[in-house]
């Protein structure tokens, strides 16, 4: 039932034990549901709930925390011998009496750790301000530390079997991509197109089933491509609809995202001429990455390339990405924008996605890309020019 | 484009303020998009970078707060005036050098509310520790007080027209697990069931298209039916597998949720035994629901129906639910349990899902329901009896 070997978990483990070392951290509290599957294999929604994976150490396996009803998802779905799965009683769920980390601190007690330095994800959701106020209640001789996205960096540089499975994922998107092109039509509703999105990402292929992105599908539409996080309505499609697709396709947690833009009707010349800006520049980033350059290196290209233009784009181009759940599938780590120092190395996987967004229409055109010994493969093989349809 | 009148957001603002007066709150920094929808509209999938709705005590209006290129979703689905859509810059995003709460303590800093005591959402994923403890280093002399749920209580009694909303997602989850139920057969693959369970989510009716749940399709099937949280995989439904389907419709983000329980194939006595229990109980519990009573007095109903059976049921039976966002759409309120003392009040709203899970099979059948003038009202006339197929 595992998704990886048994000695790629423990792999992942020792490296997240080697920057706990440096950091003197002896426990690490890993609320991240993409963390927590990255090491324990664990799979379920069940994160609207307190949950969250004990690393000591000094003890071999880590201790998957949830409550009752999911600890056979645990069983079912992690590497974790029984008694490292605990569970807690459902009188603390959503609860103003108890809150589950009273439980995890017990269980870190029990363990000899009520007193050690405590490493928390201060910024992952899921580890909500509530939960740090309890811990520091119930162990106010131990010592947190901020280890906020620990984990998330270790999960950078992938292995060869999640590049694998990445490469599932993009198989996936490009049916995904296609089925909505085809799909989106004068007079069908944005629904409609969204059911067969949807569909598309599940049935995947003939050889293996989809997964659920962490992201839903993204379909803004007319004067709603001025912003990139607006899903679909009922609305049916009209002549002239600007229309952004922000799709995925997932195989076992793990994402290829694609975005495109397309029109119904002749492309205004703004629109065109944004196309062109961001194809160019996508292009002239892309051939300079490899391994060795830094994330805001390439951003410095993308710049240059749009400079001309006149067009400005002030957020991110890019984000590493891999596996996720819910709100998103971007790792939080390294970004392509100035400032970021992160050395391109082999199997890094990024998200290149720089949208443009104006005050009443947007352009939004990606790719997901491996990064190779000699310099960069992209997922995805799919035109990137603007369709008009 | 607002999906209720502005005068049911005015109203809905009304009550939190008369809510923060009575706890001495003058600001509330609301994190939870459901939250944040419920008070200004807004509708994005955004929430995976900082962002929350700010009530002053003594504005009319909210003051919404989220990164750049939101702030256009923000124009174009809430009925704030411009200058009440406050935007970051993009190097606030996923950066170890400056958090959106530090924008947000400069906003309360500009509005006079600097000193102020200020409510948060306390346990509400997206609020984060490293939320709190940005602002409690920004704002050193302004008093924080938990105000967890303070908005979800408000949302707790709906309004006539969120009535109908979840009426409409009704009908949407009448034909999913019609849909579900339907393409349940040996041989056919799981993820080929979920692809067609979110065509029938997203497609809706000829009259109104649907929107995402938010929780994905739960369909364990044979062993992992002992666990209620896992989605599904790319196996082929075989002879003899147990299913189990929680589903939800959604419209305009308002859902009804409904799980049942098929069988490919004889049903062990076993199972049998467990749903009818769970049916008997469902009914005796139903039929004593009215105003007056309390959650935990419905529970009792249920515990007394099913104690004869033998089987246990160690968690609450159910939870109110309405308008949400992933990861739940649960309202984290009222629980149909022990100490619930809830009393309810017409128009209600609630998910009553008894689940037995034993050590290699569950059983799940649910009601959503309205509480209503006299009793309460089925959102879904769908039979509760295991299908056995």
């Amino acid at each position: 039932m595992l998704n990886f070997e048994e000695s790629e978990y423990q792999t992942r483990l020792q490296k997240v034990k080697e920057r706990m070392n440096e950091l003197g951290i002896r426990v690490l509290l890993v609320t991240d549901p993409a963390n927590m599957n990255y090491l324990t294999g664990y799979d379920g929604w069940s994160f609207y709930v307190h949950q969250l994976v004990i690393v000591l150490i000094d003890q071999e396996q880590p201790i998957w925390v949830g409550r009752g009803q999911d600890a056979n998802g645990a069983k079912v779905t992690t590497w974790l011998d029984s008694d490292h799965i605990r569970a807690y009683t459902d009188d603390y769920v959503h609860s103003t009496l108890k809150h589950p980390m009273d439980y995890v601190a017990t269980i870190l007690q029990e363990n000899g750790y009520g007193e050690a330095s405590i490493g928390v994800e201060m910024d992952s959701y899921y580890f909500t301000a509530k939960c740090l106020e309890s811990l520091k209640h119930d162990l106010p001789k131990a010592a947190f530390q901020d280890a906020n996205l620990l984990v998330n960096w270790v999960r950078l540089v992938k292995s060869n079997q999640e590049i694998e499975y990445m490469k599932k994922a993009t198989q996936i998107v490009k049916n995904v991509m296609q089925t909505a092109m085809n799909a989106v039509q004068i007079g069908v509703r944005e629904c409609d197109v969204a059911a067969k999105v949807y569909h598309a990402q599940m049935t995947g292929t003939e050889d293996f089933g989809g997964d659920y992105p962490a992201i839903v599908p993204l379909m803004p539409s007319g004067e709603r491509t001025s912003t990139p996080h607006l899903t679909w309505t009922d609305r049916r499609y009209k002549h002239g609809d600007l229309v952004i697709l922000e799709l995925a396709g997932c195989y076992k947690r793990y994402h290829a995202p694609l975005a495109r833009t397309m029109i119904l009707g002749e492309a205004p010349q703004k629109v065109k001429d944004l196309s062109r800006v961001v194809i160019e520049g996508i292009s002239a980033a892309l051939d300079f990455i490899k391994p060795g350059v830094t994330c805001a290196e390439i951003e410095r290209v993308w710049k240059k390339s749009i400079e001309k233009s006149g067009f400005i784009k002030d957020s991110r181009i890019g984000y590493s990405m891999g596996l996720n759940y819910p709100p998103d599938w971007g790792e939080h780590t390294a970004s392509i924008r100035p400032g970021d120092k992160t050395v391109l190395q082999p199997n890094m996987t990024f998200h290149m996605i720089p949208g443009i967004w104006q005050e009443d229409y947007g352009v939004e055109i990606s790719e997901p890309f491996r990064v190779t010994e000699q310099g960069c493969e992209l997922f995805v093989d799919f035109s990137r020019q603007l369709l008009v349809k």
